[in-house]
C-alpha cells in the first residue's frame, strides 16, 4: 500500500483496508489458525470522527484473555470481529475537534490497517516525539506502565530490599528491574536460556539472574537470594513461583502480574498451597490491573520518559513486519521465541 | 491447693507448684503423650520481681506451632520447659514497684501453677474488672484483638458488603463476624454441624451459615454468596478456601489468619492455584500475624470491651478444669470437638 496520506474527502484516500478478525474461539491460547485476514471498506468519517493510521500494533500476553470465552477483565472479541489490541498511528484525516491530522495517538484500535475513531478508543495523545512512536506501546505504554505501578504501587520497593522479577527479560519485567535498581533495591532476574541470563546482567542490570530452565535452579535462586525476598513480581505462576515463595521474607510483597507458565486453566492447575507463606511471613500476595492505573498513567509515563531518555532504562522491542505476521503473534509470546516487546509494524 | 496468697517472705507461701513441660516434640500436632506434668520449687522472688497466680491458662490452636521444630514466628518450646501460653492471674507478692498484689494481669506465663516474672512477660493489667478475668484470653485477649484488627486493617470491610468468616463458631471467627455486623457488613459463616450452623446465626448473628461437612456445601456457599465475596477471613486454608476464592468480587480482600484444616505441613499439601482468581479479581491474600498490632492492643480492647458490655459482641468460653486437663487440649482443639475459646482454669 502506498504511503500517501489518505482523506476522507479525497479521492487518494484508502477505500479499504485489511484487517485481522477472530475467525473461531480457542480454548487456551489462540493460534494462527484462529484469525483469518480480510479485506473491508474504511467507513466514511462522521462528524465527531477522524480516521487513524496504526503504523504499530501491540502483541500482548494478555491478548489471550480476551479471545476465551471465560469471564475475565472484559467482553470477549466476538466472532468476526476484529482482534482487540493496542496501536499506535497517526490522524490522517479528521472531522473531531480534539485531534487534527498529524496528531500521533495510542488506542485500543485492532489489529487493522486503519481505524475510524470518535476517541473513546483513544488512550492518549503521544507528546514524546522526540522518541520512537513504537515506545508507546512498550516501555512508555501499558508494559512501563505496568511496571512502573505494579513495583512501586504494590511491590512497594525500599531502598536496600531484594526484589526477585519473572519474566525478567521480557517486556515488563526488564522494566520492574530497572525501576527497582533505580529506586535502590537488589535486583534478581529469573529468565529461561543463557542468552536471556546474560541480557538481564549486561543489558538490563540486574545484580544477578537465574535460568528457570536450569536442572539447578532452585538452588542457584536460594543463593542469588540469600538475604531473602522483599518484592517479588510474579508474570508465570506455577513452578517459577513455587520456588520463590519458600524464600521469601517478612511482610515480603507479592505482584501477580501474569500466569505465563500457565498454559490451560481447564481443568484448574494445583501446586504448593500458599496460605502458610503468606501467614507466617505476614506476607501479602495481590492481584495487578493495570486498568485500576488507568486515571494515573500519565504520571507514569513522565516518570517513564525521562529514564528512557537518560539511557537509565532499557527497552528491546521486537518488529514484526506486516498484518500477516499477526496471526502467531501471541501462539509465539507463549512458545517463549520473543525477546522484548513486541510489536506489529506496518508499511502503508 | 489451699487458697491462701502466698508470699515470698512468709511460711504460708507455697514452695512448690506445678506445670506441664514439654516431653517430647511431636511432628504434627501435640498430643497429651507429648506432655508431662511436674512438681517443681517456686523460686525465691528477686529484686524487681512478683509471683503471679495463673487462674487461668489459654488454649490456642497457635501453640502447635510453638512445639515443632521448624523454623516459625518464635523459638520452639525447648524440651523439659514450661509449655508457652498466655495466662490469666493475680499478683500475690511483689518485690517489683510497678506491680502490686492484687493486680491483675495478663501474660505469656506457660502452663503453670504459679511464674516468677519480671514485667517483660506481661502482655497487660487487665483493667476491665467488672468483666469475668478469663475474658482477658478471649474476646478482650487475642482472640478479640486478632479478630478486630484481621478485620479492620486487612479486611477494610465497608458498610453492606459481604464477608465471609471459615472457623465462623470459633472464638476468633465469631468475633469477626460479629464486628462485621456492627460495621454493617452482611455476613456469612462457615462453620460445620448443625449444632454449630444454629449458634452462628441464633447466637452470632450471621445473616446466614453454611455447613461444610454438607455434601451440598459448595453450592450451598454459592447460593449464600450470590453477590460474591468482598472479604473472606481464612482461618482453614484448604477445601474451605478453595470453595471461597472461585467467588470472591473484584479487589476481595483475603486474611489468612490460620490453617486449621491442614494437619500436617510436610509433605507440603497442594490445592487450587491462587495465583488467577487474584490476578482477574487484583484482589488481596494477606497474612495477618497479630503480633505486628501489638503496640494496639489497647485500642483494640478499648473498642471491644463496650460492644461486650453492651452485648454486642457475643463470646462462648469453653473452661477445662485443672492442670491435668492441659496436656491433651490442643490436641482437642484440632479434633473440633470444642465450642468457644478454650480456657483451662485452675483451683487454688
Amino acid at each position: 500500500m502506498p504511503s500517501t496520506t489518505p482523506n476522507a474527502h479525497s479521492d487518494q484516500a484508502p477505500r479499504t483496508h485489511r484487517k485481522v478478525v477472530l475467525a473461531s474461539r480457542p480454548a487456551g491460547i489462540p493460534q494462527a489458525e484462529h484469525f483469518r485476514i480480510v479485506e473491508s471498506p474504511i467507513p466514511e468519517l462522521q462528524d465527531g470522527q477522524f480516521l487513524v493510521r496504526n503504523d504499530f500494533l501491540s502483541v500482548d500476553p494478555a491478548m489471550r484473555g480476551w479471545v476465551n470465552a471465560a469471564a475475565n477483565y472484559s467482553d470477549p472479541v466476538p466472532i468476526e470481529g476484529v482482534m482487540r489490541s493496542f496501536t499506535a498511528g497517526v490522524v490522517v484525516a479528521s472531522r473531531h475537534a480534539g485531534y487534527s491530522e498529524g496528531d500521533a495517538v495510542m488506542g485500543m484500535l485492532g489489529w487493522q490497517e486503519y481505524a475510524v475513531s470518535d476517541g473513546s478508543d483513544i488512550r492518549r495523545k503521544v507528546v514524546e516525539t522526540d522518541l520512537p512512536l513504537s515506545l508507546s506501546l512498550g516501555v512508555l505504554g501499558l508494559n512501563g506502565v505496568t511496571a512502573y505501578f505494579a513495583l512501586t504501587e504494590m511491590g512497594e520497593p525500599r531502598s536496600g530490599e531484594t526484589v526477585v522479577v519473572s519474566t525478567a527479560a521480557g517486556a515488563v519485567g526488564s522494566a520492574v528491574g530497572q525501576i527497582a535498581a533505580i529506586l535502590g533495591c537488589r535486583t534478581i532476574g529469573i529468565t529461561g536460556g543463557a542468552d536471556k541470563v546474560r541480557i538481564c546482567t549486561e543489558e538490563f542490570g540486574y545484580d544477578l539472574a537465574v535460568d528457570y530452565k536450569d536442572a539447578g535452579f532452585a538452588e542457584s535462586l536460594a543463593l542469588a537470594c540469600a538475604g531473602g525476598v522483599d518484592v517479588y513480581y510474579d508474570n508465570t505462576a506455577g513452578r517459577i513461583s513455587d520456588t520463590v515463595l519458600p524464600l521469601i521474607n517478612k511482610r515480603a510483597r507479592i505482584v501477580v502480574c501474569g500466569t505465563a507458565s500457565i498454559a490451560n486453566w481447564e481443568p484448574w492447575p494445583t501446586g504448593p498451597r500458599v496460605e502458610r507463606h503468606l501467614l507466617v511471613k505476614a506476607a501479602r500476595m495481590q492481584g495487578f490491573l493495570v486498568w485500576d492505573f488507568e486515571h494515573r498513567y500519565e504520571e507514569a509515563v513522565a516518570k517513564l520518559a525521562p529514564w528512557v531518555r537518560s539511557g537509565r532504562l532499557k527497552y528491546r522491542e521486537e518488529i514484526l513486519d506486516g498484518l500477516e505476521s499477526a496471526p502467531d503473534a501471541i501462539a509465539g509470546l507463549y512458545r517463549g521465541d520473543n525477546l522484548g516487546k513486541r510489536i506489529i509494524r506496518l508499511a502503508h
